[in-house]
């Protein structure tokens, strides 16, 4: 079983709302960025070619429980574990620690589809190279 | 049963990405926004005074699934019902129509604290005016 | 000469940073979202087909000078005057109000450019039918 | 004459706009991040109590200048300058480089206030001690 994934940053001005706290719609911004780091750690892309076609990942549902406030200039570690993968989603499952306390926990599922250039988007299996190496992060 | 509380929105340009539609972390403001409209169509807010206690409503958990895309200009229509109504914490379930057809649908469960103008946040049961108040949105 | 255009905004608990007022980077947000509102008000978009053509106007400048904090729920009217209409280029100044009072007052400069699908952007003019909509909020 | 100051980001996907690239204001949220990192580098901060004060930073003005586009996944520096070090006031600014090419200039403007709890902002004086320090990034 592989470790898994983690990254790092510092809580900026513009994260905070007027209750001095990190305004809670950020998190979803927090772990959709440590996903994203994740991909590249694993040299994917959450929009990529793939034998031809263009294949994105757009999101069906995400979901957020939060422990403690966290604030301007801490720096929060978020944990990116695969929860799950299915033969068209993946689901992400996300721990946010600060001062090593868990301030965050959440999940994001997203489907791969084709983009087709076009507003619509096509439900498809995950490719098999992909899906390889989205298993590196999978328990 | 009262009717549901519903207010409106116009997709903004920074409301979108580079997929083209609404990111979906922006759903979550949507949310917030139209609790702060049925709060305010109630005579209350998100930050008030309360028989000479400051009282606030941080979040615990959110949740949204997306089953549209919402692109610029488009308008939106957002439902809110109050889901559950607890000692000291309130449940909203939000729907976002779009087109009459449901775009978004989500949760944001809140708590009822006391604000002593320090960090801490402590958990105080939700005053029984204002209690009166949100059952006249719950069923 | 044609009275100015104005649209007027509640601000949100998201547009809020840990001062407890509104976070500066958003009046720019306000600003574009005030120029599409005079856009459509002529019929017009921020991206639109004209003559065969995909036109996009990229910003090449903007500015803001701030003179009063503004807070949550506060209401926010926006007035849009063209400043300046170039062969290519067109210059918004906006005021932005708060109880009467002037809160902002800023500068968004806007070159028309072709959108050719790929990553280039191609200046070109504006053309004349786009101009003589402009010219309308134009003194 | 000292160095400037300079510190590096990575794009992320929720800084982008429908036009494929980050959206114009965010740029305003980059720049002052940066001058956040060069305060801290100081061993300052935005919002600090300086011998007995609470003395805050407002901003009173912003500009930017948009040379070239910036996208996901790109790598932003951006240089920090003290550009002028009035009795109340500092302007700072700013250069965020792409790919070693400059994609975007501007300047913030703040005004060192007294934060007196309430709703008011007070001007005052820059402390000695904190100009001294911020005189190191001063050409």
């Amino acid at each position: 079983m592989p470790a898994a994934f983690r990254t790092t940053r510092m809580i900026e001005f513009s994260d905070t709302d007027m209750a001095g706290i990190v305004h809670f719609a950020r998190f979803f911004c927090f772990m959709e960025s440590a996903e994203h780091a994740f991909l590249r750690s694993l040299g994917l892309s959450v929009a990529l070619e793939w034998e031809g076609e263009s294949i994105g990942f757009p999101r069906v549902n995400a979901t957020c429980q939060y422990l403690r406030p966290v604030r301007f200039e801490d720096t929060l570690t978020t944990v990116v574990h695969v929860a799950k993968l299915g033969r068209s989603s993946i689901t992400y499952r996300f721990e946010c620690l600060c001062n090593e306390q868990l301030a965050a926990q959440g999940e994001i599922t997203a489907v791969c589809c084709r983009l087709n250039g076009g507003p619509g988007l096509e439900k498809r299996e995950i490719p098999e190279g992909i899906r390889a190496l989205l298993k590196q992060g999978h328990p």
